[in-house]
């Protein structure tokens, strides 16, 4: 058999939407770019209905973005959330995006995060947690979230992290509706 | 700023230790692989105490192994179990390791898994996990387990997974007394 590497990189249309520069402001600023990743990761084909991105607090810079690759991947670890750490570390070259000698940083992801990603949450070094479409809306769609419970929000929150929860929920779980209508693979359900 | 890929490879010593036609019998056999694993990437100062391997559960066939690579590899998504599932994913091109053309999968995990592993462990599709040293053993040295409950295995258990905790537990713990005595890094303590 085969032993592959791993090795993946954003899907070709990212580069075509993003514009690097611009300054994300507002939390429904920061929550429609992940929505918008989201959307388009299912109109091109590309993965499930999630998307992420990840900004320097204090001035909105956008750092990194994540889609849901899994099956494209063949990858059950790459989540949205999963994409825009990995994408993060790798641009800063540090596996913690915390420390004396960087800014803070904060997540926006069109959707509660699943038990996976949530853990994920608190190795990542981010700071605040900007959140979409909510669990309930997921497993409207049998998207199973996984084990986590009020106590698991609690314990990241005495780590420090903060949650916002349920912004531009209706637009977010459009994305879900979406996917779902264009028969996409729910693989998890 | 750069937005390099994602892309690793198991360290080298793995191709030279392990012996891919061997068959692992019995849990203990499964477990001593997953500690040696563990015990060689931090000898070989390749990254964290913390060793993963992936079995058909029928015939004990190796699939993958994994292995903490989170400080080498700048990524704090990279922990042993982590990397075993990519790399059996990648292996046998599914982002599943279950379904009707697919032989049982199990893991073999040489210290409880974190919240971010245990809920990937879910969406991985093995049906067994053996745990090796316990969440106190890795919290005795300041590594941070996350948010895992009863309810967590409770939840994973009502899907079918079958947790075998504590196997060569004193060896496993052994491995992480190992990586502070030789000042590894902490990273999430």
């Amino acid at each position: 058999m085969r032993h592959p590497g791993i090795q993946f990189d954003y899907p070709s249309w990212v580069t075509r939407m993003l514009d690097w520069e611009r300054r994300y402001e507002s939390d429904e600023d920061k929550m429609r770019l992940a929505i918008a990743v989201a959307r388009r990761n299912v109109l091109e084909d590309t993965g499930g209905p999630f998307g992420a991105a990840i900004f320097e607090q204090a001035d909105g810079r956008l750092v990194s973005v994540g889609m849901n690759v899994v099956v494209p991947q063949n990858n059950c670890i790459l989540h949205g959330e999963i994409v825009a750490f990995m994408m993060a570390q790798a641009r800063l070259g540090s596996y913690r995006l915390a420390g004396p000698d960087m800014p803070a940083h904060e997540l926006a992801t069109s959707c509660d995060p699943c038990a996976m990603c949530l853990g994920a949450t608190l190795w990542s070094g981010v700071r605040r947690v900007i959140c979409g479409a909510q669990r309930e809306d997921a497993e409207q769609m049998q998207f199973d979230e996984g084990p986590v419970f009020p106590e698991s929000y609690a314990y990241l929150e005495r780590r420090g992290i903060e949650f916002k929860k349920g912004v531009c929920r209706k637009e977010a779980a459009d994305v879900l509706d979406l996917y779902v209508r264009r028969n996409g693979i729910v693989y998890n359900g």
